[in-house]
């Protein structure tokens, strides 16, 4: 989940004068608004500041965000031959601003914290690219998933190449983890994710695995999706060191389907950020106490923070963590 | 789940002619609406056509639909005293267009299906009402229900009298049996459920339990929400004679949750009707196969039809799923 957002003044004020996509492709304010959270709330990570669209981009698919509605693509795909048509990219050129903010932030971080890397999944991309923004249905994305699979597999592996070797390049220019994030595939059942993703997901993963930090350690991956509480299983299966939950599972019952020889990271609702202090401390209580100290725990929202949180109290949260868990 | 809509031709062509809202006001077209899917589909009941916000307007919390956009209300509802303000009305004054409505499709019936009627479920409505009409994150209404929770429960309490007399009257015009839609209500984890909304829900179902149709029957009530695998057991202990699921957790395991001694509607998922017809049967013969031919099963698509559907492919899957089940 971004770290830095709305919810923080500096990064309001930044956004007064640039706009997201001018922060994301420009590395030195990129790198700034990485950094804002780290100097502001004792998290254990700092986690690179970008969007998950940006391959979309050099991909054919050009989009833009439109004020208080999100992401909107020019030209959705809607058909077989809009699929087809799709470009292969090179992300050492083509995203190579998101490698400098990479080497910037990590050279800012002086070693401090790691740094997480970050890449949307094929599901997620694909239906940004299909639907052309937010979607509560995904009817575009199922309808050619459904009724034209050759299509929908062949773009989807080519998401998963492009993203394979994205996140491939971020551990290069010096990421020390990455986050795949596949937020929205938990409108799938668990036999069209089997079907349609998991081969696709799991590339992106067996990719990241060949991979070695600058230190020549293995690179952890944390595998993210939201409302997926009845495919975590299926998930674990198409990789990921670390499965992320959303807070609708109690965490307790989405480790044990993500298994115990996996990590899990998760999973307070981030609306309770928004409640007095009193309740974000038990439901944080609740969380460690499913997680019952074991390690492999990462705690974390269940989904992204919201822009009217109060920073004081994602401050008091880090520090509540902390006292708890440190002893 | 609505059953007519911009799917049907007929529906559409009314649509040139009226507005959503006209047509839920007037009774002579939500009768002509709601007869429109049981003269083309072998539907097993007819389903009043409706709106779950009808309520809000003689709570004095106006609202309309926004092409595109869907509902819009006026003047959402954002602190403590917005909530106070709230009226309490009569049903059978402020929407007896409803009643009439009942009482006309019933007298077209004839005793061929039986009718359903329906109203919105606390948390669902609530949750209109606050945020001002759709949202992905319910950041108001948490924020409210977490930070003033004795006007949170009190505002509940009302919506939850006024739903279940709301209910009643529709079942003193001629209703068979009842939906009450939580349709939103898969956002809040099982512990916030029990606390906030569980015993405001669980009052329009004891209020149901109360009532009697026009030939001394008691009246079967069916709760439904989408999103919600991880509180089904607590939908459940709310009440309803029949638990709705949508298409994420298989139907076997949904119905474990929800109980052998409760009934099941569900779940197909309604964009697989997008598909070739091969994949709507192999998915229906799915749902089928894991309710295993018991009684207390209801089969349904898990959420509402999508505009984009085909008639020709709903048509089918009734008859298929007629076919197979009646042996």
């Amino acid at each position: 989940m971004r770290q830095a957002g709305r919810y923080m003044a500096e990064y309001r004020a930044l956004r007064e004068r640039h706009t997201l996509l001018e922060i994301c492709r420009t590395p030195d304010l990129a790198t700034e608004v990485t950094l804002q959270p780290v100097q502001r709330i004792e998290v254990d990570a700092a986690i690179l500041f970008s969007d998950l669209l940006l391959p979309l981009e050099p991909m054919g698919i050009a989009f833009d965000f439109i004020k208080g509605e999100g992401p909107a693509i020019d030209a959705p795909l809607r058909t077989e031959a809009d699929l087809a048509r799709v470009r292969r990219f090179e992300p050492r050129e083509a995203l190579s601003h998101v490698l400098d903010a990479i080497g910037q932030v990590k050279a800012e971080l002086a070693g401090r914290v790691p740094l997480i890397g970050f890449a949307g999944a094929p599901f997620t991309l694909a239906s940004y690219a299909i639907e052309g923004g937010h979607s509560s249905s995904f009817a575009h994305t199922k309808a050619l998933m459904y009724g034209a699979p050759a299509a929908w597999h062949a773009f989807c592996a080519l998401l998963a190449d492009l993203v394979g070797e994205y996140l491939a390049a971020q551990i290069e220019a010096g990421v020390d983890a990455v986050q795949v994030f596949d937020s929205w595939v938990g409108a799938l059942d668990a036999r069209d994710y089997r079907e349609f993703i998991l081969p696709h997901s799991r590339r992106i993963f067996e990719r990241v695995a060949e991979c070695r930090t600058r230190d020549g350690a293995p690179v952890p991956a944390i595998h993210f999706g939201v409302g997926t509480g009845s495919i975590l299983g299926e998930l674990r299966e198409a990789g990921g060191e670390v499965v992320g939950a959303d807070w609708r599972t109690p965490l307790d019952e989405a480790w044990a389907k993500i298994g115990s020889d996996r990590a899990i990271q998760g999973n307070l609702d981030p609306t309770v950020l928004l409640g007095p202090l009193e309740r974000v401390f038990a439901a944080t209580d609740d969380v460690l106490e499913r997680a019952g100290g074991r390690p492999g725990h990462i705690f974390n929202l269940g989904h992204g923070i919201l822009p009217s949180t109060s920073l004081e109290h994602v401050q008091a949260l880090a520090r509540y963590v902390h006292q708890r868990t440190r002893g």
